[in-house]
């Protein structure tokens, strides 16, 4: 039986025209891009299309992208850069519900003297407004608030958030990484200044970020070197840079219209799971959620065994993030919602640009069977 | 005619058995390698196993290797580790000979309020020790000298320098990008705390670096984030991660009997040179060298000028560090040896594993008439 991955906001396949232009850059074009010869200069060329792609991606212009290895490192230069901007201010807004890389970064802060305010989220993940308003200060250099989640999907209200922080005089940044080809992303209009992406969420592969910046006199290099315009150091990772190009050039081509029609196949998934399985319970913000995720949970079952069991079905979804899967605790995101997870511990299934409309019902098939199975089991 | 490539000190070709297992994790084996199902576990294995590979590669145990994204990060990571052990010390010793990274670094930390001294280096390019010794006091937490020049291609007392950083109690970092896979690395018998390596200077791709830590007492994540045991956050890029230990595990195979036959190769043309050109300086400590470095200059010759003629006919050489090529100024390495660069200023060739006797056959009778156009152009 073919695998069924529906585990597409922990990472996606490679897509094979991504591979194509790829594999050049191994094997024939590996000049230096920083080598001044036509053998370098080529490859240059070539990361400078890319960054073009990502520019358009973005709406803004290619001088204000910068590849970075992974959405981690994006985030990290990003909330540093900030922190080295206002070298006198020593408080930082974000969210209870943001990704690992962000959460740890502010730990490390916290340790150098920073306060943080770890703005909370109602029942369906919606961030509580007044709260992020409040805990502003005149000691705040920093909000940073992802723009969709990873385990429910909720688009948080960024253009809005980032009008906050402007008005107050505070540096805005969003971690798109969960956002980026599922919805569409417009810097002018959200008008933040840090956005970071990661390659392997879009079908491009695992080791290539972007960090969009708005102003250089906002950023500071965090890997230090001439590449990048000077902006972050290291031999550029031509055939990663050159595929994401791809990857959103692709997704470009395509107008988003994969993603109308995976939400289609999603909203199809949970009516067919509503109509066949009793007492469940969908997390997050349903009106409101990137199109192809989706957080459920069925009463009485864990949602640990139910992934457990999918996958001797060769079934593929998780229980949460990955980047937190190592670790046996609750949801972070589900306890910040305040949810009822003893009885009703969700597994997220996400959709990809290679799921179809008969893997989501031979999904179904396999997924009451499972329920079944663990609710006889008691 | 076909591309004879002397670049390699600048970056070489992936390896096509490196290619190959790469090739996989982009198609099939494409799972978070974080998640907890088999199909993350698989890579995750995967991951482990080159791990181990590089470990061997260094003399050390796995848990000392920690993958990044390239040497350039290695590098900042390990130079931040030690300030972070060591918050209430100021004081840096590093050599004017380092390579781009390490420099830019120096320069955030000077501006940080930090101290660094910046040991110079006698006319063969060789450590001046006395100095490095005399630079020492009660305020330095780090030292940070390169295992052997990307110009020039000294090998440097690494093992030495260790020894009075730690009879000083002194952090010890060496940045072994130009000497790994050219030289045996032990990290036993050198007994540096920190050692950074990347992957495209030995037949893997651009965007894979590793730091060897000794004591993760002595560590601070740069990039935060649960992967690499909590050391590295960020998706691991699995395909650049296998690849590389399929490229070291190749080296260890070879026993470096590939290096052995570079010099030779090597030592020939530079006879060859000498036999066939008047008026020509060899830089660097000649007896000391890796082992695929030459650092020529010929008399009354402009490096660049060479560099540029010899592209026209398809011989790929450099002037120095492409990290540094944009910048168009001499070489500080060459600077720091107090050459006459203004009449001898040289091109840097430098070997590889696909570079052969009849390319350096050829690779001498375009140099000597190229050398003979410019010097009768005058």
């Amino acid at each position: 039986m073919n695998k069924i991955y529906l585990d597409n906001n922990a990472t996606t396949k490679v897509d094979e025209e991504v591979f194509k232009v790829m594999e050049d850059y191994f094997k024939e074009e590996y000049g230096n891009p920083s080598s001044t010869y036509d053998f370098g200069k080529r490859v240059k060329d070539s990361i400078e299309k890319a960054r073009d792609n990502v520019a358009k991606f973005f709406n803004t212009t290619p001088d204000r992208i910068i590849f970075t290895s992974c959405g981690s490192e994006s985030n990290v230069t990003a909330i540093m850069s900030a922190v080295n901007k206002y070298p006198d201010k020593r408080h930082i807004i974000t969210t209870k519900v943001e990704h690992a890389s962000i959460m740890e970064t502010m730990r490390f802060l916290e340790k150098k003297g920073y306060r943080v305010t770890y703005v909370g989220v109602d029942s369906l993940g919606r961030i509580n407004m007044d709260e992020l308003k409040e805990s502003i200060d005149d000691d705040t250099l920093l909000i940073s608030v992802m723009c969709a989640n990873n385990e429910i999907g909720n688009i948080y209200p960024i253009k809005e958030i980032a009008k906050i922080a402007h008005d107050n005089n505070i540096l805005m940044h969003t971690d798109a990484v969960q956002a980026a080809g599922k919805i569409k992303i417009d810097v002018k209009d959200l008008d933040v200044d840090f956005l970071s992406i990661s390659g392997h969420k879009i079908n491009a592969p695992k080791g290539i970020g972007v960090l969009y910046v708005k102003d250089d006199n906002n950023y500071s290099p965090y890997i230090f070197g001439h590449q990048e315009n000077n902006r972050r150091g290291g031999t550029e990772n031509s055939a990663y840079i050159v595929g994401l190009g791809k990857a959103v050039e692709l997704i470009l081509n395509d107008n988003y219209s994969k993603e109308k029609e995976l939400e289609e196949l999603r909203n199809y998934m949970e009516e067919e799971i509503k109509k066949n399985i009793e007492d469940i319970k969908i997390y997050g913000d349903l009106d409101n959620r990137t199109p192809n995720t989706s957080s459920v949970a069925f009463g009485g079952v864990k949602g640990d065994e139910l992934m457990v069991l999918l996958e001797s079905f060769n079934v593929y979804v998780s229980t949460g993030s990955a980047c937190n899967s190592t670790i046996s605790l609750p949801s972070y995101v589900l306890t910040a919602c305040k949810a009822d997870v003893n009885n009703y511990s969700p597994i997220r299934i996400s959709l990809g640009k290679y799921t179809t409309k008969e893997e989501i019902d031979e999904f179904i098939k396999i997924l009451i069977n499972a329920v079944g199975m663990l609710r006889r089991r008691g």
